[in-house]
């Protein structure tokens, strides 16, 4: 057994491009705060524009509805809020209907009291239940405000592709408000915030190949945004104070500009690996289940549940062999804890799963690594089974 | 003259440090979420609980109560807040006291309604007017909740040092909170948490000399903190969601560690450059008015005003000289407006002033070339004043 690593844990973080790289490197040795009227921070303030353009490109939105945060978890906390303007009339937003699958920076609701959140039901198959939201934007108190709808583009977990246009027709018919997260589905599916129909639309820059530290709201227009979630200096547009990280917002664009290059192309290549690796891990282990595997999903995204192996323990196990993988979201500061995607798709949550996320590196050698990892696993599993 | 530019700008970025850089490198090349548990992750993870040791060291401060941000106005905007817990049980701040030379990250008042935020007047030497703090302490209605003070410990423009022991111990004797900016003083006088007797310090990495997109909010316990302002995955013990920016908080780690060391030595030798330049100013410009001269001030600030001379006018003027200083903060988007901080000391603000900032890498040489610039510009306005 080789001695390097296999990392195929995309989906918590994708490994830095080397365009990303050297364009942070670019713009980390230039000098100057882009607020300053000099030269040099003029020059940074060009590379933060220019950024905002290529970001804009990834989704098909106006560079001016851009405004860059520290990351997507800021960015869902901006967006989450019962304030918002329509120019220069407030606008109240009266409760958020949050997906039960969403990642915890949407679940946890922003700056929505705890009692003005309320969760939309997702099918035993992983997806957002649009009979469920319609009832309850139907019953929505509009004397509140208007309703908010947080849905997500596809689950990190799952890696299931979500119905936001249909979410998108219920939103618009209800006079709602649509947030998308498209933190897993940027650079693995073509997206544009009008096609969605959404409002507002969370990226994240490490998720795609980009430096941490950087992530973007982007709005549908510039006309209805929410109030400030940081207020100081007045930087991007008054929108989020604070000096720009100019130099993790090079290397985002520099990853969203190859996020949006050939997805079709990437994408078929990684669903050929990703799927070989099923087709292994179900000859040698037939009693796996690949959660969603039946539906649209992210072609990178493989999360199943070995029956008799719980997620810490294969975990470790893999990581004992090398492969780096995730027992659901990365999110929770280190703990290992009961998936709620599991849970909400109704499976009993106790034994958990692993996920499997792959991308643009990953080799068909270290794929087949990992199937053989997968099988020492499972056969240990067999026999300490047959043991008990 | 030579083509080369002159950086004098910093105390709006300072130049990063290369040992700063080469952390930043370092980390940024380490693949992993520091939230997963696999071996990636956890190498990452011990890259930002090192950071956090280095800046606690730089400040005196334990390092389970620093709370790593994406800059100071995040810093400020996640301590300024009515909310607080005190252990489990709540705890409200009614009204909060700001220095009205306050950097507009603080001054904007955070998380307060405007009409919670009183502003402490300061006096026309430019200090924070002790006995006004009072007066606003003992008109504070306790029934609204404590009240909270933020202060900086040296001021942007000026560089003026505050009297943060005095106001600490005010502060304490009313049973409030006390808030200290020290995002210029980080580095360039001695810091200490408990020394300066405030509740909460905060810092920004690329005011040291780190790279921007890393600041925290350092907290004198762990007993007493504000309700997070970005929730979600529960990063930061959940005081503040989202991945951490590892890379960005490693160099701020490496700065720090710069800006822990010497800090007499470093000082005595700005000091003599800038010291020097004032004379020479004064020299040739006998007229001209710098701020804040006879208070104790940081070593590597020189605010001028050259009456007949704009702020816009010559900061322009520098620019295209090849000097880069500043008309005031930097934070306001690029705008040159009027300086809150003249008008705070009563000092007619419309002609407005001109901060030159320097730093260790500024040479003799820069402090000549720039005293040469000086002349001409003043030169100029001599004769434009003639002809006028």
């Amino acid at each position: 057994m080789s001695g390097s690593r296999i990392y195929m844990d995309w989906n918590a973080t994708a490994p830095l491009l080397p365009e990303a790289r050297e364009a942070l490197l670019f713009a980390l040795d230039q000098l100057g705060n882009p607020s300053s009227v000099h030269g040099e921070g003029r020059a940074v303030r060009a590379l933060v524009e220019s950024a905002r353009r290529d970001v804009a490109t990834l989704c098909g939105a106006q560079p001016a509805a851009v405004v860059f945060t520290s990351g997507a978890t800021e960015a869902a906390n901006l967006v989450l809020t019962s304030e918002f303007r329509m120019g220069r009339t407030p606008l109240k937003a009266g409760k958020l209907y949050v997906s039960a699958i969403e990642h915890p920076a949407v679940r946890e609701g922003g700056r929505f009291a705890r009692e003005d959140v309320c969760e939309i039901a997702v099918t035993n198959a992983g997806i957002v239940d649009c009979a469920a939201l319609e009832d309850l934007l139907r019953a929505h108190d509009r004397e509140t405000g208007l309703p908010m709808v947080a849905v997500m583009l596809a689950n990190n977990e799952t890696g299931i592709i979500q119905p936001v246009a249909e979410v998108a027709a219920l939103v618009r018919a209800h006079g709602g408000i649509l947030v998308v997260d498209a933190v897993q589905a940027a650079g693995r599916l073509p997206l544009s915030i009008s096609s969605l129909g959404a409002d507002f639309l969370i990226l994240s820059s490490h998720k795609i190949g980009g430096p941490k530290g950087a992530g973007a709201l982007v709005a549908r227009g510039e006309i209805m945004m929410p109030s400030p979630l940081i207020r100081g200096g007045g930087q991007e547009k008054g929108h989020r104070s604070g000096t720009e990280n100019a130099a993790a917002l090079a290397g985002f664009a520099a990853a969203a500009r190859a996020a949006a290059a050939d997805i079709d192309g990437r994408m078929a290549a990684i669903a050929a690996l990703r799927d070989g690796l099923e087709a292994e891990m179900q000859s040698c282990a037939p009693d796996v289940v690949i959660h969603g595997r039946d539906q649209s999903r992210l072609a990178n995204t493989c999360f199943f549940t070995l029956p008799g192996l719980k997620a810490e323990t294969g975990q470790i196990a893999f990581d004992l062999e090398g492969v780096a993988l995730s027992a659901g979201s990365a999110c929770s500061s280190g703990k290992v804890g009961q998936s709620h995607v599991l849970t909400a798709m109704g499976y009993d949550p106790r034994q958990g799963a692993l996920r499997i996320s792959i991308g643009e590196a990953t080799t068909q050698a270290e794929i087949e690594r990992c199937a053989a990892v997968f099988a020492k696993v499972a056969a240990r599993r067999r026999s300490a089974g047959q043991a008990a």
